[in-house]
């Protein structure tokens, strides 16, 4: 968030005047500390020398607020010694801890922001005075534990947390997000469209697909391998295990040993189950001798990885601990990286136009290169880096990308391109992503003979176009609300006799549809119309269409979609009716 | 083996000649035991006390057992007590062993046989005279060290081994299946076409799949999934792990838990590489209630299993620590088991005919039952386990299976239907199989509402119809040598233009190719023709077109098979052409 919008502003100092409240309603409080935050404010106490405020509480605390802003009020600031502040802020340990940090870095110089009767070490900025807060734009929300820092090891403070916009459409607003969220949550549609499931047996963070969530899976997959067929991707299998060797080998063991999951058998071979595929991608490379012809070589695979979440931090399909990733890996020489990364992006904008989200509103492109003050930090040589950063650049000129320049972004082994993307309500995911790799390819010992007879090292690209396939359900499915385009649904058109006697017709409906691939599915229970209606409306399916004599006798159908639209279409035109609309809609 | 057909008799009685003629040369050799094999003989010795022959020697060794031979000797038995036995026998601590163990089960009766002058505690039969051996039949083979009865805490004993059959014909026949196996080893023939690989970082046993193998194992499951579409099977996606809790409810770890791979991470929970699916796939079942209009339920899935093999028993493909079963699992009433197993049978009958081996020649059905003698170690009411037995018996002959009823060869939790296929040298291979269980869908608590409300227990049906797809790919592998039916083959046809003059007409021959879904490639490299022609012989191509003036000129091509066929063909037949045996021919 920008520090000197007004919004920042109003959040910053609604913090302080938080903190004022809660003193004079629990003097016992000692400060931990207070910023603003994405959507309002928090502010964290030891409440450990007296009462300590429950849910029930904000209420009171809120109105304590109100109060305090009834008079407008200058936030002034001063700049102190550390020795000084030290001395005034002496009754709580958490801000001594602070000032002799900010002391340490800061020249001995500590500014303090005064809001009301409440003092505080701040560098700022605050709004002018409290009179710009407006009362209608913010209110208390909840209040949780949180460990001081962030750190188990540290007392746990009590946080306070508090919405605040710069007006009150601001705050409806978020309210009607959240509302929009929650209705949205993929926990709550996946249930209701049985798309997964969880069992306490298999274990919290592994995801079971039911049917109709694993054909959700495979057309999206399926639609990325078709997509990417025609840049010569082909596709490879490696189990899910592999020696630890071999994450010795490619530095994962070193930086992620601890997020692995080992696995032991009979013998002394230590196993891990794999956090990533490009180790054994290398692998096939390796497994005969490359010729510059054989470049670029290209492979891709929907494939698990497992990482050991902690359980607190698993969340449905947006945090699990097997993940698929449809990944791909190309090796190919420096020359020919940047028609390797216009095609990788031609299948990103491809897969996600039938999305309906690429549009400069909704994506933007992260092009995330070295950090210049840190060059060693980065693996591989400068000049090296410098080229790969310059085609990345070049190739999101000539795409025409909504690209920002984001130093510091970088791989450690490579600059890359991170496609971020604005779902319906609003909320940005990074999704899509193409990363240059400097550094595998030579430590896997990869080489290709060159025109000239000598050995060279090819470039590594490592690219996913969905990323992890359930956070990325996770993400549509919330961003349609389960109403997927017609490509992408499960179950795409239902039959519904009205009678028995319009069953033969309605199976010849579904016949001539199942015969040129749409999936279509009869209804031919015995209940009532209604029901079946209101069922295929809670199925959330694109089409369904009703038969009865009207229907029979002119040999159509009536199509009712979700949005409510109906309309007659004979027979013969209702497959191609669908077949155009997979085709070209995208919702 | 049958013990009473000639062939067993002379095999028998060789090992006896066998142990005659070391004993001779080898004084000291100590004699363990020496049994008929599957295509020959072996005899074990102990030569700790001398000199150990070596593989120089088997020569010497076979030619004292070709002048034994010269006179007929007529092996002669006779009956004796255990204590006789041991004092006859007490050079050897391997006969006093044998001895103790059989004179306590006999009844205190040896039997021995003496051929030559060599005696031997044995129960026959044997040749009734050594002139029915005949000497153009066999020969000594290798030699090698095994412990005694295969524990690893006895002594290492010598064992030769000798190759027997009735005629010479019998020998010859042999050696040139073995010279056939040889040629056809999937491990040296998926090096030659580039189909899988192993690498010492992944580790012993974990296949990694290049682009071509990854396509042959897609083409096989694409198979049996579009096979069994019809009947309703429906794809489901498992993690490859679970809790431990899982397979200690299903009753896997028990049974199996030592041959498992444990899985640990941060926290306490102890996770398991699943070693099958059908516990998972309960658990999808599980997810919601179930009512009898549900019924059948038929989950099918493509997944990887684990398994903790001794790295010495690891084979190619055909023995692995990662395997991927083409899985499916039905839930049903009984009522319903009857036609599932049609449906199942069905598939398995279209998918072996797709590859040629679904003739009464070449398969074989085990209905394997339950030993009436051992009801007690079948779980399950017997009046459920006869009906189940009966069903499968019924659909056998409905379905005119070439069945055999086998006694004692059903799992514990069921009878079951296990198709045997010879292959193209006459090895059989267990691959299909349908497996009825009456166990675990109770230990899981499944259920559905019948009719009348009321709670039941659905039947589960395990099914595999290529079995352990690795397994499976090596079998086929070695049954086609490499030569797969069009259908199956990675790379179907490749265009070879002549010279640069014919590329562009070779192109348009190419993209036709590839429009209609053909899996075409084209040789424009700058090698010579041969050169080409070759490669595309080795690489078992089914078909290759050349390209040159003529066929320009015709608008045709010439199509070249792999058996030496060749013909003129115009361009608009040839993808029909091509489309036609995919569609109908097996190889």
């Amino acid at each position: 968030m920008d520090k000197d919008s007004q919004v920042y502003k109003i959040r910053h100092s609604l913090a302080h005047v938080l903190a004022d409240a809660v003193l004079e309603l629990y003097p016992h409080a000692k400060c931990g500390s207070g910023p603003a935050t994405e959507e309002g404010f928090f502010y964290g106490f030891d409440f450990s020398g007296g009462e300590t405020p429950g849910e029930d509480d904000l209420k009171t605390i809120e109105k304590k607020m109100r109060h305090l802003l009834k008079q407008s009020v200058v936030p002034e600031q001063e700049t102190i010694t550390t020795e000084e502040a030290l001395e005034r802020f002496k009754e709580s340990p958490y801000k001594v801890e602070i000032l002799k940090e900010k002391g340490e870095k800061n020249n001995n110089e500590i500014s303090v922001y005064t809001v009301g009767k409440f003092s505080d070490p701040c560098s700022g900025p605050h709004v002018a005075a409290t009179k710009e807060i407006n009362k209608k734009a913010f209110r208390l929300e909840r209040i949780a534990g949180a460990y001081w820092k962030g750190d188990e090891k540290n007392p746990m403070l009590t946080r306070i947390y508090g919405l605040a916009f710069e007006d009150a459409e601001g705050l409806a607003e978020y309210d009607k997000m959240q509302k929009e969220a929650k209705e949205r949550d993929h926990r709550k549609i996946g249930k209701e469209l049985d798309l997964f499931t969880f069992s306490d047996l298999v274990g919290s963070g592994l995801p079971l697909f039911t049917p109709k969530g694993t054909l959700l899976r495979n057309l999206v997959v399926d639609k990325i391998y078709s997509i990417q067929e025609k840049y010569g991707y082909e596709r490879v299998w490696i189990p899910h295990i592999a020696k630890k060797d071999l994450y010795k080998k490619s530095g994962h063991w070193e930086k992620f040993g601890e997020e692995l999951f080992k696995v032991k058998g009979k013998t002394d071979v230590e196993f891990v189950m794999k956090p990533m595929n490009c180790p054994h991608h290398t692998q096939i490379y390796a497994s005969k001798p490359r010729s510059y012809k054989d470049l670029p070589i290209r492979y891709t695979e929907a494939t698990t990885n497992y990482r050991d979440e902690q359980p607190g931090e698993l969340l449905g399909l947006s945090r699990v601990r097997s993940l698929t990733q449809d990944d791909g890996h190309v090796f190919c020489t420096m020359e020919q990286v940047e028609n390797e990364v216009q095609n990788i992006i031609d299948v990103i904008r491809s897969f996600y136009t039938s999305l309906g989200m690429f549009n400069d509103e909704t994506y933007w492109v992260s092009l995330s290169v070295r950090d210049q003050k840190l060059q060693d930090e980065y693996l591989g040589e400068s000049s090296v880096w410098d080229t790969a950063e310059n085609i990345l650049e070049e190739v999101a000129k000539k795409e025409n990308l909504n690209y920002k320049r984001i130093e510091g972004e970088a791989a450690f082994y490579g600059p890359k391109l991170d496609f971020m993307f604005k779902d319906a309500i609003g909320r940005e995911w990074q999704l899509g992503t193409v990363q240059l790799d400097l550094n595998m390819p030579g430590r896997f010992g990869l080489e290709y003979t060159d025109k000239d007879g000598t050995k060279k090292t090819p470039v590594m690209i490592h690219r996913a176009i969905a990323g992890s396939l359930e956070r990325f359900l996770s993400v549509i499915i919330e961003h349609f609300a389960g109403n997927f385009p017609l490509w992408l649904s499960p179950e795409q058109i239902r039959v519904i006799p009205v009678a028995d006697t319009h069953t033969e017709y309605a199976t010849q409906v579904f016949n001539e549809l199942k015969a040129i691939g749409i999936r279509a599915t009869m209804d031919d229970s015995s209940e009532s119309m209604g029901k079946k209606i209101r069922v295929a409306k809670t199925d959330k399916l694109p089409y369904f269409v009703v038969v009865g004599d009207k229907e029979v006798e002119a040999k159509n159908v009536t199509l009712e979609s979700r949005n409510g639209d109906s309309k007659q279409i004979s027979l013969s035109e209702l497959g191609n009716h669908l077949l155009a609309e997979i085709e070209t809609k995208t919702i």
